[in-house]
């Protein structure tokens, strides 16, 4: 999120400025239906969003990036194949259910994708599969495919935000970015993730979709670009995901927009989604953007960034707005001695916000500075901690980001010119009372 | 803790049991004094305990492993200098301020070795400094030396009790394991640690004293491999701390031990060290033992259960008795599709407990699996979540370990004959509690 972005007070100013960003490019369609199923693993209830991304006609200008996780979901593998397929027409996308190393995964996926090939009269392998949730859950297809009429019959071609709402799991708000190009057309985007979130080349569920015409290897390399500059450089508890997905679809409607200024477009959109879902991420109220300079290779940079906004230590310490600069400095250490012992420590200078905390291979630390911090952090916070009113479950008390602040950090390893910046958070009660029963 | 440890109900059994294992061997005294002084960081008030371990007579046998983090403290930096010194004497030991790149680090320990030194009679290079707690702090070395006297004045021969009490921090009680060898003579070893548990070829503090004479080569060769199957094989955080040491010192009264009897007593110690630091885990509600087998190299195994035992997810899972699996499955395919892409996922069989429950590159998992294994996680919580009383602080109800049981999880990669054992917890509100304001 921009410094520039607004703060929101209310949920309805958030919505509105969701709907200022969620016009539909030219040429795509969306809509939504709820499908009701029973868990066949543990013969519980439960409730699935049936999601639909529809062009008008197909098209050749496809892209897509995915999951290294060794155990990828089926959408996965399907996604995967279909990169192969002259022409996209559909994404299909079920929340709930991640339908990933579960019985039947592959053939269940293929039975919907085929569904909605016969419903929309187009080719199978111009249908994408995309599911998240539960990992290790059967597929409901038999019920998605019941809904997909209702879904299909809901398609509309003016907002994006059905889609954005549909997506969700454990998000709080739904996360829409845009651009638009000055002689008309747009890009739009769509990110859903909150948790499960350390992605590896690919994130989460991302659709990007445009009217810019552009050429399909084109797109495909500017795709990696944006992933490996936005999704890749961040990290909400470290696990990466098996489901993965980062798609992107033009339906080729305006013509006359640069590489270069629709490169830079992307990755806009792409860095301003992924610092959404960190924002957005589970149980986050500090977002913290790790610049690393000075280093000998971007690899190091990143995995120095990694480092601090994967340390639980310095997560918790800075949900607890104390300045434990300790925590930060061996987080560093860890990646630094694990990876590159050489590394002349002594030249390490590290700020956090303003203040100089570490210099020389010493800390610098005195009251007053402490003091600074202190504030730093209380003024970065996304909401303040509350007691839970049963003694246990924390639930945030805000829907939608309150402002787009963050706690800057700048780490100059003095050893090289590469850098990077990392995003992550920090590591709270709301995290905990989230994941200890997610399923139920 | 070995399956057939005691269950303790109360706290004095648990005194009682550490005092049965807290014999000294032939030739150490230990002794340890409180010490009060204003943090120049943040000009607030601080205790901390100032501990010794000294031999009667100074002894060539020692051996010492560090850690490997980039920003070692200056105890670490001296005490790998000690490792050339022809003589050990006496261990001078910290808590509440680790000493780590802080102003005058080296400086301020050798004057507290040195005046250690002075008053035992011994050459400065035989004393070792160990220091353990804030990151970043001066260590208060005036108030330390003037507190010497009094901890000279306590050093006794019957207990190393006062030691084990003396160098803890966050733990919630100390931890003591010992082997005694029949024809006379015993190891006895004492550990500190509770959070920053990641240790890179050492530990946390862990001080392991013996009578038994042995070659100091012998011995230095035998810790690191101990430290290897051990502490090295454990994480409560993924964080590594700068200050890991492991220390084992021979007063050389008792001959006639096998090397091999030895070796097996000092890995058997450690193992049980190392598993009572993570049982003792900031938070910990759970530990879990991952077995990986089938693995091509140790490292591959070792690095497939770090990834499960420091998954956010999965350790939240484990806090709530939610046996969501497909988050263990997920961080192993996290750490394969990195480091080891080739390997045949299909082949993989995971255990939870008794129950298979990955096997053919699919889950097998219905509602009988998911009742059994609901009852396992109930079974091993070492205590149930407790609502806080202020809604915000959760305090463990226990500082004894109540029973040792563990969650037993088994990962067979199908793919080889390495093996690996990795002890580590879960992620609680009480981690969170413990450590969001953790120097005030």
């Amino acid at each position: 999120m921009a410094a520039t972005d607004p703060c929101f007070s209310h949920a309805d100013e958030h919505l509105a400025w969701l709907q200022s960003q969620a016009r539909l490019p030219q040429g795509f369609r969306v809509g939504s239906t709820k499908v009701s199923f029973v868990s066949a693993e543990t013969g519980k209830p439960a409730e699935s969003t049936l999601t639909l991304i529809s062009l008008d006609q197909p098209s050749p200008v496809s892209a897509g990036v995915f999951t290294r996780n060794a155990f990828p979901g089926a959408p996965v593998r399907i996604g995967r194949e279909r990169l192969q397929a002259p022409l996209w027409s559909t994404i299909v996308i079920n929340n709930k259910v991640s339908n990933v190393c579960a019985p039947e995964g592959e053939a269940r996926s293929r039975a919907l994708c085929a569904a909605v090939a016969r419903q929309l009269g187009v080719d199978e392998s111009a249908v994408v599969p995309c599911s998240t949730g539960v990992i290790g859950w059967r597929l409901p297809a038999a019920e998605l495919i019941n809904a997909l009429p209702t879904a299909i019959a809901s398609l509309q071609s003016a907002t994006i935000l059905p889609a954005a709402q549909g997506i969700v799991t454990t998000d709080l708000y739904p996360k829409i970015r845009r651009r638009d190009f000055s002689g008309g057309g747009s890009i739009v985007g769509i990110a859903k993730g909150a948790g499960m979130i350390e992605p590896n080349l690919a994130t989460m569920l991302v659709y990007l979709l445009t009217d810019i015409s552009i050429p399909r290897e084109v797109l495909r390399q500017l795709l990696q670009e944006s992933a490996d500059d936005s999704f890749n450089c961040i990290s909400v508890d470290s696990d990466e995901s098996t489901s993965d997905t980062l798609l992107a679809l033009s339906s080729q409607r305006v013509t006359g927009v640069s590489t270069e200024t629709f490169a830079e477009a992307l990755r806009g959109v792409c860095q301003e989604l992924a610092e959404d879902v960190v924002r957005n991420g589970e149980g986050v109220r500090h977002v913290q953007r790790v610049r690393v300079c000075g280093a000998p290779s971007r690899e190091l940079a990143r995995g120095v960034g990694k480092a601090v906004v994967n340390s639980p230590l310095w997560k918790t310490a800075l949900a607890g707005n104390d300045p434990n600069v300790g925590r930060l400095v061996a987080a560093v250490g860890k990646y630094l001695g694990r990876h590159h012992p050489d590394c002349p420590v002594e030249k390490t200078r590290i700020h956090l916000g303003d203040a100089e905390i570490f210099s020389g291979g010493q800390f610098t630390l005195d009251p007053v500075t402490e003091a600074q911090l202190k504030k730093l952090l209380e003024h970065t916070e996304l909401y303040p901690a509350k007691p839970a009113a049963d003694g246990i479950t924390f639930v945030p008390p805000l829907r939608f980001p309150s402002h787009p602040r963050v706690v800057p950090i700048t780490i100059d390893l003095g050893h090289g010119d590469a850098w990077v910046e990392v995003v992550g958070g920090d590591l709270t009660h709301e995290y905990i009372t989230e994941n200890a029963d997610y399923r139920s």
